[in-house]
C-alpha cells in the first residue's frame, strides 16, 4: 500500500498532474527496444524544482519508486517500472532559461530536447552538438551520458554539461559545478549525476556548454573494401590532428538497408562519412588532406563537398539507419549493442562480430562511431521467437566479452539500465560495490529508479 | 599509539622504505606556499600497487591518516600532514607502462612527472598537453584536477585521464573506467577520484589521452591599454572557432616583473600571450585573423612568429612569470589565489580585484588562463608579518566572494587542500554534505588526506 499512499498523498500536491490514467500509464511503461512493458502505477507532470523536490519527499516517505522520464528514446530499458511506482515526466519542464552568448553556455530545464535548443540558438551563432540521433530530452541525455556522431570532435555529454541542478532522495536540491570553465572545487558531483541514470537524483536544470556554429562544414564519403583499412585511414586521420566532426563508418548490409530506405545509390560496401568544420579555407584543406589519407589506405569513391543539401541528404540517411536497419526484416524487434573499444582493436571487434552475426541466423547490420571505437550491431529479431532472441542475446553477449577483454566497455552511448546491468560486475569489478556504496549513501531507500545501474537489492 | 602501531607494522613490510629521519619528515610536511609546515609521522616509498595496498589495509586498521605524495608543487597545503600520520610518497612507483600510439593513450605509474612523460614521448609524435607550469607528477595533477596554459584547447586533467587504478580506503584496488574513448557504464568513479585529492582513495595508475604533436606552431604577443578590451578580444576569437591552444593574461605588474626575471623589453601595460596549434596554413590564417581582432578591439604591437626560439623564450618567461612576481619584493612569501568566472566577468573581476590590491598595502600581480577566465593573484606578503598576511587573506576572501556571486568558483585549478576548505560551503550549499556523505561510506574512518576537501569531523 505504500505506492498507493504516495499517490493520493500527491494528488493533494499535483492535481490532475498526477495521472493514473491506463494509457498515460501504458505510455511510460513502453521501451524503444525489446524489453517487455514495465508501467508505473502513477505518472506525475511537475512544472518546477519545487514540485519535483515535493514529490521526491512524498516518495521517499512512503517508500515509493521513482522513475525519472524524458522522450523515452532511451535504448536499455531505463525508464521502465520494473518496481511500479511513480515516473516523473519532466516533459513541461522544457524552458530554455538564458542564452549567455559571451560565455558560450546556456541553461534549460531537463524536458527541452536537443532539437528544440538548437531551433532556439539558430540566430545566436552558437550551437549544441552532442547528437545521439533520437530528439532525446538534454535531462535524459545527461542522465545516460549520451554522445553521437559529433562526440569525435565535441565529445559526449560528460563533455558539455557545466552544471547541474539536482534534487536529491529525500527531496533537498543542490546545485553541482558552476558556470566557470573548470573547477578544481571538491568531489565532481556533476559528473557523478552525468550518467547515473536518475539513480541519485532527479536533474532539473542543466547549464551547457555551446560551440561557435562553423563558418564552413565540408563532408565527404567514401569506400573500402576492408574494415581494416577504414578503421586505419581514421587513426592515421586523427594522429595528424585533423579535427573531424563527424566520422561514421557503416557496413555493407547497413549500406543496402540505407540505399533501400534514403533511395541512396552507394556500392554495397563497408563506407565512411565524414564531416569537417572550420574556416572555408581549412575545411578544404582538411578534405583534401582526408582524401590523399584515403587514397594511401586503399579506400576508392572518394567525393567531398561543402554543399548544404549533399550534407543534409548525407546525415539524414545516416540518422535514419537505425530504421532503415529495422526495416530489413519486416515487423521485427531491435536488439541493438554498444560497445566501444580502443581504436586500435576496432577492425577486429567489428570483424569478429560480422563473422559472428554471419554464422548466425539472424540479419545484424554494423554501424558506428569509428573516430570513438564505438559500434553497434543491430540485431533483428521476429517478435516473439524465443530461439532467435537467445540467438541475439548471446551474440550481444560475445560483443560485450570482446570488448571487456580489449580493453573497452559494454556501451559506449547507450547506458546500463536493466539491459547491460548484467555486464557491471564483469567490467567493474569491485568498482561496482563502490557504486553500490555511493548509492547507499544517496539513495538509502534505494526508490530513485531502482534496478538500474547498480546491484540490485 | 594507534599511529606508532601502524609505523611498527610498516617496517615490517616496507624495511628502510618507511622513513621517520627528521630531513623526510621536514620535506614532506613543508608547502611551497604560506602555510606552516605539518610533518608527518612517517615516509612510506612503496615501489608497486600491492605495498601500497598493504600500507592503506595497516593504516586502515590502525587508524592512521594517509597522505599521497607527488612532487609536493600543490599550491593549497594539500600534502600537508595536519593529522600526523604516514605520508606516501609516490616517487619510486614512476614508470611509464605502455605507449598505445594507435589509440593515443599512454599507461604511467603516478610518480611519473609531466616533463619525463613528454621526454618519453618524444619520438611518438604525440605528447601529454596538460601544463600547470611545475613539474609536477601526474598522480598529483590528477588529485588536483589540474590545468594551466592548454586547457582552453586541450582541457584538464577532468578531461585527459581515461582510466584510473585505485587504492581504496580498507587496502581494495579497483579500476575505473576503461581504454575506451567514451563509457556510459555506470558512475564515472573516473571523474570521481580526479580532483579528489587523496580523500578517498590512492591512484596507483594512470591512463592519459595523448594528442598528436601539432605539425605548426605559431605564437603571438599584443598588448592592451584596457583588460576589458583583451577580454573581448579573447571571447570574439573563441565565438569565431579560432581553436587557440594558449591565451594567456599578464597585467602590467606582471609585465614589469616580466621584463626584470627575463630580461623582456615589453611596455608595463598588460599583454595577452596566445600560441595556435594546426597545420602551416592553418596557424597561418589563425595568427592573421586573431590580429585582426586584436587591431578591432584596440591592441597594439601585434606581432605572431612561428619561430621555435622566439616561442621558447615567450613560454619561457611565462612560465617563469610565478618566480618573476615573487621576486618583486625581496624574500617574500606568496598568497596565491585561483578563482575562475564566466569569461563575460572576467574583465570586473580582474578590474575590481586590481582596484582593490591598489588600495591595499601589499603587492600583487595579476595573471591568468584568460580562455578559461581563470586568474591569480599573487598577493606578496612579508615573512611573519601577521598584518599583511591578514591583508592578503581578506583580499583573496574577496577575490572569492566575487567569483561566486558572478557564478564562478573559488579555485579553477589548485583546489581545496586546506588553504580553500572554508569556502566550500558558500560554493557549494547542500552539495557539500553530498561530497561528506561519500567520503563517509568509502572512507569511514577518515583516514585519507584528513582535513581536506570535506568538512571535517
Amino acid at each position: 500500500m505504500t505506492i498507493q499512499f504516495a499517490i493520493t498523498a500527491l494528488t493533494t500536491v499535483l492535481g490532475d498532474r498526477l495521472s493514473v490514467a491506463k494509457p498515460d500509464l501504458e505510455a511510460h511503461g513502453a521501451s524503444e527496444t525489446h524489453f517487455p512493458p514495465a508501467p508505473p502505477d502513477a505518472v506525475a507532470y511537475p512544472l518546477d524544482t519545487d514540485e519535483v523536490s515535493q514529490i521526491m519527499q512524498i516518495c521517499n516517505e512512503h517508500d515509493c519508486p521513482v522513475i525519472p522520464y524524458g522522450a523515452g528514446t532511451s535504448l536499455e530499458g531505463h525508464t521502465l517500472a520494473v518496481k511500479g511506482g511513480v515516473t516523473i515526466d519532466l516533459g513541461r519542464m522544457n524552458r530554455l532559461l538564458a542564452v549567455n552568448a559571451e560565455d558560450m553556455d546556456v541553461v534549460i530545464q531537463p524536458g527541452l530536447t536537443r532539437e528544440e535548443l538548437n531551433t532556439e540558438l539558430r540566430t545566436t551563432g552558437l550551437f549544441f552538438p552532442v547528437d545521439p540521433g533520437a530528439n532525446a530530452t538534454l535531462g535524459g541525455m545527461a542522465s545516460t551520458r549520451a554522445s553521437g556522431t559529433t562526440a569525435v570532435r565535441y565529445g559526449t555529454m560528460r563533455d558539455n554539461v557545466l552544471a547541474l541542478e539536482v534534487v536529491l532522495a529525500d527531496g533537498r536540491v543542490i546545485r553541482t559545478g558552476s558556470r566557470a570553465r573548470k573547477s578544481s572545487a571538491g568531489y565532481d558531483l556533476t559528473a557523478l549525476f552525468v550518467g547515473a541514470e536518475g539513480t541519485l537524483g532527479i536533474i532539473t536544470e542543466l547549464t551547457l556548454r555551446l560551440h561557435g556554429q562553423p563558418e564552413a562544414i565540408s563532408s565527404a564519403v567514401c569506400s573500402f573494401d576492408d574494415i581494416g583499412d577504414a578503421v586505419n585511414a581514421v587513426i592515421a586521420t586523427i594522429q595528424m590532428g585533423i579535427p573531424m566532426a563527424r566520422i561514421e563508418f557503416i557496413d555493407a548490409d547497413t549500406t543496402r538497408a540505407c540505399n533501400a530506405y534514403s533511395g541512396t545509390d552507394m556500392p554495397e560496401v563497408p563506407h565512411l562519412l565524414v564531416e569537417f568544420h572550420g574556416s572555408d579555407a581549412g575545411v578544404a584543406e582538411q578534405a583534401e588532406r582526408f582524401g590523399e589519407i584515403v587514397q594511401d589506405m586503399g579506400g576508392t569513391g572518394f567525393k567531398w563537398s561543402a554543399k548544404t543539401e549533399e550534407r543534409n541528404a548525407l546525415w539524414d540517411m545516416r540518422h535514419k539507419a537505425y530504421y532503415a536497419c529495422v526495416a530489413l526484416r519486416k515487423g521485427a524487434t531491435a536488439v541493438v549493442t554498444d560497445v566501444c573499444v580502443p581504436i586500435s582493436r576496432l577492425a577486429q571487434a567489428v570483424e569478429e562480430t560480422r563473422a559472428d552475426i554471419a554464422a548466425s541466423p539472424i540479419p545484424g547490420p554494423i554501424l558506428g562511431h569509428v573516430g570513438d571505437g564505438n559500434f553497434h550491431a543491430i540485431l533483428l529479431v521476429e517478435p516473439g521467437n524465443e530461439a532467435e532472441m537467445k540467438t541475439a542475446k548471446d551474440l550481444s553477449n560475445r560483443m560485450v566479452e570482446r570488448a571487456l577483454a580489449m580493453g573497452g566497455t559494454a556501451t559506449g552511448e547507450h547506458g546500463i539500465g536493466i539491459g547491460k546491468l548484467d555486464y557491471m560486475p564483469a567490467e567493474h569489478g569491485d568498482g561496482w560495490d563502490v557504486m553500490g556504496d555511493i548509492k547507499s549513501v544517496m539513495d538509502p531507500k534505494y526508490t530513485l529508479n531502482p534496478a538500474k545501474v547498480v546491484r540490485p537489492t
